[in-house]
């Protein structure tokens, strides 16, 4: 190792010997157990996915998961195929399809009720440890839920229980009754540039 | 129903029917396909788990998936545990840890390039349909890696393969190469209010 390299490394290690001391004296800080409410909201792809992903490391915690889709986009999404074969998770799809392709506010009403109940269910449940309530958003931007009672369903669910709730335009009282609130922004979309949604990636 | 109800949904029909018009007229400018290289970045929760879910989706769709973890942060993640026993998975982990937690630069740069060497096989093969680049951002923001032969390397991939890369701050010359960008923007997160890193949520 020649003497300039030597120098980079030991400037190096004392900048992650700094960074090391920071994120200790955090992770010290951090201590309380509990469940945790997270919204993924913005215009950028990764809400829903990200809320799989916490699926995925769920289950290999050994939890069981409950999942409601609000709104339903299409029928044949890898997800779905995915998640329904796994031990451990329910799996439920309410809605029939974005809203603008009913074009039927009472249906889509009725629909958002009934999948509220079904998640309603799982908040009542101390053995589910994850539940994911995907495009519940759009549920609630579209006034087919009321926002005050939701949030009260969601506040008083088992302790040690997190939610994840997923969707564009999150109303503010969710993201102030939330713990974790993530938005995904729009940098660019492929769709933008002419690439249609491919399976695998974007269902 | 009374009149005023009948109006409300008369008034969201037509609404509805606007926007999905223009939502079909944008899915029909959209039809090249090819893989997507998909970059996740930002402060916030979600860029490793948005790209776990999508792991998820393409099996769901049968597809082959590779997976390379450029930082490990820790050796006991529900994400690791779950996909590891899943049928159509590879999954590598390199390097020791956070790059705070070893302290070695040498050390780091040559885990940093034997991982990009298991990268290289994987974004080699057409029969992988799906490759993860987890926290290969860090890597390239701690010039571990060469950003110019890192896009490179990917930018000769197979035509239809789909490459997700995560981590905090994405070099401009990688944001410029991918087709799908997203800032994961922190709104909150609930370890700054105390909750610590919860099992099946965070890890």
């Amino acid at each position: 190792m020649n003497e300039q390299d030597n120098e980079k490394n030991i400037r190096h290690a004392e900048r992650m010997q700094r960074k090391k001391a920071v994120v200790d004296e955090k992770i010290a800080a951090a201590q309380i157990e509990r469940g945790v409410l997270l919204v993924n909201t913005g215009n950028g792809k990764g809400k829903s996915s990200a809320a799989f992903g916490v699926v995925a490391r769920a289950l290999g915690h050994g939890m069981q998961v409950g999942v409601v889709q609000f709104i339903k986009g299409r029928s044949d999404t890898g997800e779905e195929a995915f998640f329904r074969r796994q031990p451990g998770v329910v799996w439920h799809v309410m809605g029939e399809g974005f809203t603008w392709d009913t074009q039927d506010r009472a249906r889509d009403v009725a629909a958002a009720e009934a999948a509220w109940e079904q998640a309603r269910t799982l908040l009542r449940d101390p053995a589910i440890g994850l539940v994911v309530l995907d495009e519940l958003n759009i549920a609630l931007k579209y006034r087919y839920l009321e926002v005050a009672a939701v949030v009260a369903d969601l506040l008083a669910r088992p302790a040690h229980q997190h939610v994840i709730v997923t969707g564009r335009a999150a109303p503010p009282e969710l993201v102030e009754a939330a713990d974790t609130v993530t938005d995904m922004g729009l940098v660019k979309h492929a769709f933008a540039a002419g690439v249609r949604a491919m399976p695998g990636l974007e269902f």
